[in-house]
């Protein structure tokens, strides 16, 4: 083969893998449509990829090729090759996936954060004690690992936690498993997943709000993460609510996070005579319909409303998706931020905005961390 | 010629024009170096392209070519062909600019908006005249005209202006002067022409205010205009700092411009003994540094000031730029806004969020429309 053969041949070899990382499973001719190179060139390359295990093939009832009396097969990148694993590194628990090179979720696993302080070194070893114990658990074979993506909890700089750690966190993991790590913000991160694969899908500008313990965001802009200057936007918790109201970790004065973060709903509980230990104790009493609870958190859902039916009028979004344990509780949460946005973000204008539910559960950080892998590839093998 | 060879003459001379629509003026070099075509090539079409009047040729003192030895031409496009049309309808005046095809402005004025109802006719015909009398008396050739681009205040379907006949209004003066005529929002377009030529240059994620008898915002986010799902994206004054406050005529409750917009600030003054007739009698008592004058827009600037924080927190911009005549009072205002965003947007993390004043005065809107049919081109010729 001459140079000039076997770079063509590299890049047609790369498109077809580049396709089959997008959608994961395909038929050939998919692949000849998507990635417009001959036939015969296609065909050839996926022969050659298959015996040497890169791909491996598949039929399925159902197929559209098969019914137009061919019989077809799906192809697909290997699930034993090509892992990613995700991590969420969240204040009260470390949860992770991993999926394999098709996209799909083969395990799942979660632990609790380390005893004492939050630092690189005890996260990355609470991460790898997890990630070995999953795929011991699930048999999974860690030399086919290709890359790990960790979302982190926090404010880099503000938090006494890892967020101001990262480099050190994605070093560690990285030498341990000889694998790339990227890492970041675990809200930005849920709204990525929501926006790959949950709530989001299809819609290019959208709102991601992840209430819980904390209240972070994400926003999605033409179809691209809005990352802003520093890689801190989305920072909807850390809005001042009350420009004199107390001071808040962050530095500011009157942020939203104070007033419906986890811990203030509690708070505002106990005051009522309501106690629930923490916030999975919270939900439970909301799902439970007890009116103490449930009247605490749908009046946060309002402030709540009021401040992103201003990020509303700012951003001008197709869709709001309401995530994190509190977010997610659906039917009275969701109304009452709709609700605000319906009253007050430029009503006449009739425009849809659409407030739902995030779809993704606990697991979105983690997820996110794999999108995240996911979309720095195909950048890289667009770009 | 054959019609491969026609076709790749064609793309080089595109290719060509591309880089002068962009820089303006360069020397022959420049443009071997920027399309990355043969020297031979760039010299037969430059070379017709003067000959065809396409484009002009001036030596100039001081060119860096010409210290190397060789005495150079710089070569721009003919000023008298590829005229773009800058038209800002605003509430108080009307507003044009005439950028020649080097992106150099020939010519402006303004004239008062229509007397009675603002509609597409109304507006049409002010805009018509308007251009028809500056070209006039500044000798300006309108067969030359190539594009018009319109800026409109308000809000669609909400104020009773002409942003809700836009289409209309372009139709109209596209068939009046057989040209293609592009719109916006004008606050939207002087943020453009701030990113484009003003305090804005070369920086990727920024928040433009326009500050005047409304309040309207443009943003930038990764070198992109933000314009949301409907196109309505930076409605900054249509952020509700008081939920339960009056009715604002967007449909909503206790907005942002009900509060500080022109018309709020006048009242102010008058309720404390200071009579100013208009927004500019109100800037030019702030300029005399009246001192009632000054406390009502300083204390106007910090209650902005508060929702722009919010906006940094989520938007993460690296500067804050403030138009409009009173954002463009600078001193007081500025920093004001700027204390604000140092207090509450989350100044633990120590960003660099720099409150600049706007650059391009009172023509920004009209200047803004240029760069929309500029950035239109671009576009359409890189895409």
């Amino acid at each position: 083969m001459t140079d000039g053969k076997r770079s063509s041949r590299r890049d047609h070899e790369s498109r077809i893998l580049r396709e089959l990382r997008r959608a994961g499973t395909l038929g050939r001719a998919d692949l000849v449509r998507r990635t417009s190179l001959p036939r015969s060139s296609v065909f050839a390359i996926v022969g050659e990829l298959i015996s040497s295990g890169v791909l491996i093939e598949s039929t399925e009832a159902g197929s559209t090729e098969r019914r137009r009396g061919r019989p077809s097969a799906l192809i697909s990148l290997d699930p034993a090759t090509g892992l990613i694993v995700g991590v969420d590194i969240g204040r009260q628990s470390v949860r992770m996936v991993v999926a394999n090179s098709a996209h799909q979720i083969v395990a799942a696993g979660a632990a609790d954060p380390p005893a004492g302080p939050q630092t690189a070194d005890s996260c990355a070893e609470v991460a790898e004690a997890l990630i070995r114990r999953v795929a011991d658990a699930e048999g999974i074979d860690l030399s086919a690992l290709d890359a790990i993506g960790v979302g982190l909890f926090g404010l880099p700089g503000v938090h006494d936690s890892v967020a101001s750690q990262s480099d050190a966190l994605c070093h560690r993991l990285s030498s341990r498993f000889e694998v790339p790590v990227l890492s970041g913000n675990n809200s930005r991160l849920a709204a990525l997943a929501e926006a790959t694969w949950g709530a989001g899908r299809n819609v290019d500008d959208q709102v991601y709000v992840r209430w819980s313990v904390g209240v972070g965001g994400g926003y999605l802009v033409a179809g691209r993460p809005l990352l802003g200057a520093h890689g801190a936007a989305g920072e909807l918790g850390h809005v001042s609510i009350d420009p004199d109201g107390p001071a808040c970790e962050c530095g500011g004065r009157g942020c939203l996070e104070r007033s419906i973060g986890g811990q203030a709903l509690i708070e505002q509980c106990r005051r009522r005579g309501l106690r629930v230990a923490d916030l999975n104790a919270l939900v439970d009493a909301v799902q439970a319909r007890m009116a103490v609870a449930e009247d605490v958190v749908t009046g946060a859902a309002s402030q709540l409303g009021v401040v992103v039916a201003g990020t509303v009028a700012q951003l001008d979004p197709q869709r709001v998706i309401l995530g994190g344990e509190l977010g997610q509780l659906g039917g009275p949460v969701v109304d009452a931020v709709q609700a605000e946005i319906d009253r007050l973000a430029v009503p006449k204008l009739r425009r849809t905005v659409e407030v739902v539910r995030a779809d993704l559960g606990v697991n979105d950080g983690a997820l996110g961390a794999v999108a995240l892998v996911l979309r720095s590839r195909q950048l890289s093998s667009t770009g």
